[in-house]
C-alpha cells in the first residue's frame, strides 16, 4: 500500500521515501457507473459496500448479490438483487462536505439525521478512551511509514475490532461500515461501540458514525461549527484534540466517565 | 469566520474556545442548482469564480455575467452570458479525489493533464521558498486561532499575492483561481508563481495548480502515488514537508535553486 520514491532534501540530497500508492476503482452498479474511489484499496469490497450504505443507496447488504473487484481494470461491480431504487434520482444532487470542502453526499443525508436514534445509555470511561488512544499510538501502519493516509478504527470500550487507513478518511470510515454490514449482530449494531478518527470531525463525519449507530466519536483532530451543531442535534459525544491524556469534549460530555484524571 | 464554544477538557474543566463556522452556499447556475459547499465565506464570489474555473465549466470571467451571493438563503446565483455548454453531461460523472477520498471533481478533468504546458523556464530560489514559509508563519490566521481549516496562498518569489483559508483544501485553492482570474494580466498567468497549501498533494491540487499555470507547488504536507505522477508528467516541482528550513522536493528539483544550504 506504499510506494518506495527518491526525493531530493534541503540539503540537495536524493533520498529514497515511502509515500502511499493509492488507485483509481470505479464502481459499477448493476453495470452503470457510479463513481471513481481512490483508494490503498486494502478492502476494496467493504469499502464499496459501506460506500453504498453510507450513501444510503442501499438499506441492508441483503440488497447486494455479489461485488466483484477487478483491481486490472480497476472496477468493482456491484450486482444487486432487484436493482437499486431510483438511483438516478439519488445521485443527481451533490452536497459538498467540509472534509476537503469539496466531497460529495449525495442528496438527502441531511434530512437523515433526524430519524436517527442513538443509545441515550451509552458511555465511555476516561481510562477505555485513553486505552483506545494507546491501540492507536501502538498500530503498525501505513501512516508511520509514509504519511499522508487517514485512519480509522472501531473499538467496543478499548478493544479494537478494526483499523483501517486510506488516502481519504471517507473511504477509511466507509470501509468500517462495510465490514460491520458483514458481521454479527453484536458487531454490527454500534450502539456499544466507539470510533475513532484522525480526519477532523465535520458534519459528515459525525453524521456516518451516527448511521453506524455509533454514539460516540474520538478524534485525533478538532471539529468545525457544522460538525458540532450535528453531534449536539443526534445526541453523540464528539471527543477531539485527543492524543495521549490530552482531549476536549465538545459535545454530550455526560457520556463520559471521569474514572481516570490524568497525571 | 470562528465561534466560540464551550468545552469540557481532560480535567472535566468547562472551557471556551474557537472552532472555525462554515456554512453551506447552494450555487445556481443560471437558476440551475449546481453544488452546495461549505465555507467559511470569506470571498464567496471568489469561490464560485474558481469552482467553476477549476471544474472547467467555464473557459474564461466572461462567460460570467454575475454572481450574487445571498447568505440569509445560503445561495450564490450565478448568471452566464450564453449558458453552459452541455453542463448536464459535464457534471454527471464523478470522479472521487483523495484529499477527503470522496471530494468531487467532474469527468474530464483528468483528460485536460495531457493538454496542458507550464513554463518550463520557472525557478524558486531555496532562499525564496524559506521566505514563502517565513510569511506564511507570520500570517495571522483562522487556523492559529480555531485550528481544522486549511491555508492556500498564492506568491511571486517569496512575495504574497493572496493568502485563503477554508474549511476545505479545495474551497481555498478555487478562490484564490477566482481571485486571480479578476487580476491583470501580469497576476492572471501563473507561471512565474508558486502555490503553497498546508494540504496534501493530492492529484487533483496538483492538477488544479497546473490549470492555474503554476509550475511550483510547496506543501506543509506530503504526497501520494497520484500526485507524484501527475506532478512528473506535467512538468510541475512538488516540494512538500516544507516547514522553516527543511523541505522534501517530489518532483522536477531542477526548478529548484540552491541557493541558501539550511544552518
Amino acid at each position: 500500500m506504499t510506494r518506495a520514491v527518491e526525493i531530493v532534501d534541503e540539503y540537495g540530497q536524493r533520498r529514497t521515501l515511502r509515500i502511499p500508492a493509492e488507485r483509481p476503482l470505479t464502481v459499477y452498479v448493476d453495470k452503470r457507473e457510479l463513481i471513481t474511489l481512490m483508494t490503498l484499496g486494502a478492502h476494496p469490497e467493504w469499502l464499496v459496500l459501506g460506500y453504498l450504505r453510507n450513501q444510503r443507496l442501499i438499506q441492508s447488504v441483503h440488497e447486494i448479490e455479489s461485488i466483484t473487484v477487478d483491481w486490472d481494470v480497476g472496477a468493482a461491480a456491484v450486482r444487486t438483487r432487484h436493482g437499486l431504487a431510483d438511483i438516478e434520482d439519488r445521485t443527481a444532487r451533490r452536497v459538498v462536505t467540509t472534509g476537503c470542502g469539496q466531497g460529495s453526499v449525495f442528496g438527502g443525508l441531511m434530512d437523515e439525521v433526524e430519524r436517527i436514534r442513538l443509545n441515550p445509555d451509552a458511555r465511555l470511561r476516561q481510562s477505555e478512551l485513553y486505552g483506545i488512544l494507546r491501540v492507536i499510538r501502538e498500530q503498525d501502519s501505513v501512516y508511520k511509514q509514509a504519511g499522508s493516509v487517514h485512519g480509522c478504527a472501531l473499538f467496543r470500550g478499548d478493544e479494537l475490532l478494526l483499523f483501517v487507513e486510506d488516502v481519504g478518511r471517507h473511504n477509511a470510515v466507509d470501509t468500517i461500515a462495510g465490514w460491520m454490514a458483514l458481521q454479527g449482530e453484536d458487531v454490527a449494531r454500534g450502539d456499544d461501540k466507539v470510533f475513532y478518527t484522525t480526519g477532523r470531525l465535520t458534519s459528515e463525519m459525525i453524521i456516518k458514525s451516527a448511521q453506524m449507530g455509533v454514539p460516540i466519536v474520538v478524534s485525533r483532530s478538532g471539529t468545525t461549527q457544522m460538525g458540532l451543531e450535528v453531534a449536539e442535534r443526534l445526541g453523540l459525544c464528539a471527543i477531539g484534540r485527543a492524543t495521549h491524556t490530552r482531549f476536549l469534549c465538545y459535545t454530550h460530555a455526560h457520556r463520559l466517565v471521569w474514572d481516570t484524571p490524568p497525571p
